[in-house]
């Protein structure tokens, strides 16, 4: 599965750190907006040994038209910010390459720009990528399902700092229905990120919890998302679509 | 669903509680060993407001066969001890009477004659009757379904003086291909009872905890599977079977 | 140490098992208020063989003065109601009777008049009576000392129907000087009661947890203010006072 | 605080990044042994921008007695390897230049050196110098104290590859008088790591939790130590003497 990989920020650059050592896909190249490191590759920059290129190119001195003739891709993921899917979301699409979006939020019209672009090839978007969060958001649905009278309340954990409700926290209360008075914030310190889901029954609990240990958990979840995305007809999809196969095997 | 109650001990005496306060079962009789507090009633004895009979037999005092024609259940509810299908068993199957079994352990004869027993009518046999620790194994099963190299460890947390290893979490080890190396055990103070599954990834980890309040979570637990064999053919039931469903919807 | 039990409510009845069972306390009486019971025993009551008299008294039956005449005791065990200080107080400060209350809450005139007392007779008030929740507030305090900047923010839970703020809660928070905003407060089916004070540091995180597994813990809470009381002059002391000496050995 | 770091490892740099960014330290060099970044300074490395030196030096071109005179420092802080001491040692302590290992383990005849160093100026050692690990086993201590008979037991969690039990474990229970069989060793993905204290009440638990976030924690601990030893005589040191007098204040 060859990969381009758009966005070489913090969280990028760990992308591309996950992307390289893995066996299952091969990162052809890195599409960034700066021209730092502009010709160095991702392994050298990251002292990774490897014979996939992963060379970093910048926006300024390439067309996204020319890179893919060049070094054609089977996907490309994008972790930059939401503007960047105009820039190569129609040169992708004419060309049946696959487009799996991370990019944490997108105004309305952009969603309906994405959903176009899914007429002609596969395009999938999901604002937390992690294979852990959207685990627990499936299974703790199933669980409203087969328990409609159970409690649920979200707690999320974050760094001192983080100012809003975690995006993610509220997503999941969302998905299960609740009102974000449900969700309770706790800043302290560094916590990197943890969201529980506490299920409350009259004579027992039950706590799903998702605790973040660094940014490369985003490249697991976007490999996961990839293989996924192989195989599917063009067409808009969302991390839930993905899993729910798993559940009815 | 009219319900007869077989077993009165430390759990049976919680169980009628739930039974005796849930608008969705009725419950006609508990079936016990001891004379003690015979021609009683649950109600009575547990000082709870009820029109439901509830009353309290003894098994050296009246036979199986004429207690069902007497006061006819839908479903026979055993919290009793491995020997007590034999008393009831045939009588029930004779009649279609569901089976409930809670016991939490039987030799492998006792688990064929289940068997025999669900040529004529529906049987159900869980250790661990609770709702929670059940859909915490499926789950969990479905987690190594999406993503097979997760690391799981079975922590199970619970008393001081409890000897051998927590028999659900031999289950949910067994369930999940695990080694019993991988059962972590802890006894300390008067914990009553904490199962947790943590499913560790390269960058982040999955907590699945289950933590018992109280003994009346069986007598929930119990309901919520009389329910769902309401509809069964004859046969033989796990926990698991009846979880399914609920993923597939 | 002889002991009086004022109050036989549900927290009282757990307390008094308690007692009946410590190697460490001798339970001469209950003093309730309502003629239920009266003149059975605790050990009889609850089914606990024992030679402790722990004979159930009525307050509209027997003076105070009448009953420490009768059955003197060393310290009187206070689980009733805030009013019940006005009813035996000034018979113990009297005789010198040690106090022991462990009533949730008192108006400031109560207070005072516990403080009055207190120049006669040894007198002791905790709102919350566990070792482990007066530990945890201890040990919190010396940690904001050490490290002034790390980030405090407590956590309670509880069943579902609980409408207030723990008053527990509320303690630690004015004891490190938080705003109750720094309370977070969760309702979900039955949990029983947990109080966590997340300690956040720039690259750690440090948990301080309690939880309850039933109410007894009150019962041995008050044993071990009863022992620690015995050698005390005259005076108002809080739970912080017993525990501090333990920190300087 | 002039400050001379030794070891510029995986830890080390974490060390040197909090260091350059405190304001209570100024960090004068780095002595490392290989060549590579000799003559850069940690600032440049690091990408911090800052006016203290931060100068990078190399064992193998300077020798310590130079670099001291060179570049006087009030602290020498080792997080090299367990011959580093018989380096820098001697020339420190003639120097009066305050000592502060972390080195995580010496053998018996290194540790009998740095009591030998601590007659002409402080010498500390802590195998574990975050102030979380260290607080936790000062309070744990206190508890058993207090409540002699509570049940401890020890959980440390882990990446997967970490194949010994964690020394800090090791060292919890040994400070707590346990038995190495009450140290629960848990391995799974990438925990960076979870160290627990369960303390088992009859009717109550309570959880002394630590959680490491990076391996600046140990950066903040090296600051707080140094801080601490500013006004202490010469003399051999570790982390609880100097955590005691917080507790007795």
């Amino acid at each position: 599965m060859k990969v381009g990989l758009v966005g070489f920020g913090r969280t990028g650059v760990k992308v591309a750190s996950v992307l390289l050592q893995s066996k299952e896909t091969y990162l052809e190249w890195v599409l960034r907006k700066s021209y730092r490191l502009e010709h160095r590759s991702v392994g050298e920059f990251l002292g990774i040994e490897t014979d996939e290129p992963g060379l970093i190119y910048s926006v300024q001195d390439i067309s996204i038209d020319t890179l893919l003739d060049l070094q054609p891709v089977d996907i490309i993921i994008d972790f930059a910010s939401e503007e960047a899917i105009y820039n190569y979301g129609d040169a992708a699409a004419k060309r049946k390459v696959r487009i799996l979006s991370a990019v944490s939020h997108y105004p309305p019209e952009t969603i309906q720009k994405l959903k176009e672009l899914a007429k002609e090839t596969v395009v999938f978007w999901s604002p937390n990528i992690t294979l852990g969060i959207n685990y627990l958001i499936v299974v703790a649905k199933y669980l409203k399902k087969i328990a409609p009278n159970v409690d649920f309340v979200i707690v999320e954990e974050h760094f001192k700092e983080k100012k809003e409700v975690s995006g993610t926290a509220r997503v999941i209360a969302r998905e299960l229905g609740l009102d974000e008075n449900e969700i309770k914030s706790i800043r302290a310190g560094g916590i990197i990120g943890i969201h529980e889901i506490i299920c409350g029954f009259p004579y027992q609990t039950v706590r799903l919890i998702h605790e973040s240990v660094s940014r490369e958990a985003f490249g697991n979840g976007a490999i996961f998302v990839a293989k996924n995305l192989m195989n599917k007809e063009p067409g808009f999809y969302q991390f839930e679509e993905l899993l729910l196969p798993y559940f009815s095997m």
